[in-house]
């Protein structure tokens, strides 16, 4: 039997590998989203709806052929339990509204559990080919370049990315939003929770929150955050929380006391 | 004496060439900020500083030399006047702070008013490799293919951009941030206006408001919206009032009184 080492690089290696594939296929339909809406009769929504459940599907078929007791949770298609231990997170296409219209912010992000927390996040970010991907104990890297967090960046000096949806109210979306700027950050949005994790990671941003995200969207996140020196706030995805949804804050050390002030956690 | 159509036609051309020239030189910059920090012992808000000016200078001085005679706005230099009746308005790195923090989210912004209006607009993002081009009755292209706005596409089925910085309170921002969603729309905010306007004018996003801009940061892109079928709220730039700043509202036909409403313009 493999070791847990060997265990853990086999699924690194494939989560790289799918998440450059699956990605293609994302980028092919997301360049021919016009014509696809012409030639189907359909909308837009339905364009990404059918690239989402393909790209998701191609990810859970890979899986199930090289690692067939892993458990799998897709956004698309929920939960399918395991018994290796191993449970994949996936996300096919986040960043939907981007898509939709013709933006560049969206990825691929996958993400593997094992005992209760993150051990591999990638994710591939199809319209500028960046790879992210982080394993546990093995470090984060962006297309191959070590990510290390600088603890001199704070929520002053940098950018903190933020999200919303329809779980919270409007009201609660400003004040948030007044809270960071009246602490004396600054704040982007660029449409996919992932990717701005991601970004975390690679010091762009210097924090992300979001009052409320599903285990597709921040796993992967998460395992490239800590894997490159910050800090995310605790995620509980045992038994069924892991398909319930949950606030979601993840910084660079030299923010994490402020945004953890203005998310009040 | 050159025609009127053939002053606007050369100014067009020159202002395509200098877009796509200044975002190269601005490009080398970003791909080469971390080792230029390291060599001139300097910050990256020093390296975009640099790369501003440098890319500004380029732009003014092409200008002087095909037509020496007219005015010129950059947000480095200030205004220097002009007989001609042409007054180009640059700026030079619009979104300073996705390019410090290594995100692709910036541009090059180049607007030529005429009559008091922007009558060319074209804007350059090297990241992207797109430009966006438009001048008065020739209508709106990116990468040479007509831009047209859906006016199906609303603030509840599209995307609307945001914008913001210290002239207005974070309270101002959190009430607009609030309003927005309030009356069914979302948002995103890439860190630069100048794209973000670019975005309204190629559908992606279906109205950008930001509560104060400066005349180098919209001017471009008012073009190219007014080019694609959209609409933009009076930014007047005769006299003093050029170098201050306004709000600035640009929407989709189908947005456009959902917008107003949420200015409050």
């Amino acid at each position: 039997m493999a070791s847990q080492t060997s265990r853990l690089d086999m699924r690194f290696i494939l989560a790289q590998a799918m998440a450059k594939e699956a990605g293609k296929v994302a980028l092919d339909y997301f360049n021919r989203r016009e014509t696809l809406v012409i030639e189907t009769k359909r909308d837009l929504q339905d364009v990404v709806s059918v690239a989402d459940r393909e790209v998701e599907n191609l990810i859970r078929a890979r899986v199930a052929e090289a690692n067939p007791h892993d458990g799998f949770l897709g956004e698309e298609y929920g939960l399918m339990e395991g018994t290796s231990g191993y449970t994949w997170v996936v996300d096919p296409i986040d960043g939907t509204s981007p898509f939709v219209n013709g933006m560049p912010n969206w990825c691929v992000s996958i993400a593997v559990l094992h005992g209760g927390r993150p051990v591999i996040g990638v994710i591939y970010a199809p319209c500028f080919n960046e790879l992210y991907a982080a394993a546990s104990g093995k470090g984060a890297t962006l297309d191959g370049k070590a990510l290390s967090l600088d603890p001199a960046r704070t929520i002053h000096n940098s950018v903190t990315g933020i999200g919303a949806n329809n779980y919270v109210t409007p009201a609660f979306v400003g004040k948030m939003v007044e809270d960071l700027l009246e602490a004396g950050g600054n704040f982007i949005r660029n449409g996919s929770g992932a990717l701005m994790l991601a970004y975390v990671a690679a010091g762009r941003l210097v924090g992300y929150y979001e009052p409320y995200m599903h285990a597709w969207d921040c796993m992967a996140g998460f395992c490239l955050i800590e894997e490159s020196g910050g800090y995310y706030h605790p995620f509980d995805v045992s038994g069924d929380n892991l398909t319930k949804g949950a606030p979601v804050l993840a910084t660079g050390p030299g923010a994490k006391d402020d945004l953890i002030k203005i998310a009040g956690l």
